[in-house]
């Protein structure tokens, strides 16, 4: 089995939509997903996340993205909004070469920490998470404002 | 009472430092602030994070605290990451003002919603925000990974 992980370029995009798409089906979601690889293109462009993508027999099979994001406690930090691994190609380890990825990454940046959410219930996620010792917080809430268009 | 609602300069960021210790001492968790009015001052020359003052009398009484962040499902959002009325000025509709220009930000940047998280036990804050018609998700949890250095 050959792996590669590099950043993501704009022509992995659509990809990159389809794996959210399909996590955020797990996830039980789906409506929740407004954007389109459209939008992904244009916000890319406008530095707005960045992506390492996981690249098998020359197709996307996994990635993670994240943003530079900033707590008043603890300074800048790298937030990841989403990781995924297609499930035709879990089991094989691309996981965990994306989350060391994106660990290293935090720390080459000089952030104290780096951060993410995850579902309460999603217990194959929440094994990983403590196998790789995050602490896991369950008191805070998320908070939302939804604009009526 | 007269309140001013402005953009946060080089010269509010310690008073804003003596806020954010301020929360955290009501959070239960001041040794969780690593920062340094040193590091926001470079921090915010770097762009990593905005914010808005709330004055009284030449003195800086409110603050929100925040940045603009990514969600792969809805796209650009404003992340809020600190929002404190200093407790001597509380229940003067301080905290409104600073939240109502919040979201009149993140509307005018073209977001589809703002976020933020609350502590489950913050009771006054959880009213604040039903009252404001934000939803509040109890069923995602976070996650961490500390360096050591």
């Amino acid at each position: 089995m050959s792996v590669l992980i590099r950043p993501a370029t704009e022509a992995d995009l659509p990809a990159i939509h389809d794996l959210v798409y399909e996590l955020a089906v797990y996830e039980k979601e789906p409506e929740a997903v407004e954007t389109t690889p459209e939008e992904y293109l244009e916000d890319f462009r406008n530095g707005l996340f960045e992506c390492t993508v996981a690249e098998m027999d020359g197709q996307v099979v996994g990635l993670t993205l994240f943003y530079m994001a900033y707590s008043t406690w603890r300074g800048k930090m790298l937030y990841l909004d989403d990781f995924v691994v297609k499930e035709s190609h879990r089991r094989f380890g691309i996981g965990q070469l994306l989350f060391d990825a994106f660990v290293a990454e935090g720390r080459r940046r000089g952030c104290r920490l780096v951060k993410w959410q995850v579902l309460d219930w999603n217990e194959p996620a929440l094994n990983f998470y403590r196998k790789n010792k995050a602490v896991i917080e369950t008191g805070w809430w998320n908070g939302k404002i939804l604009y009526r268009r």
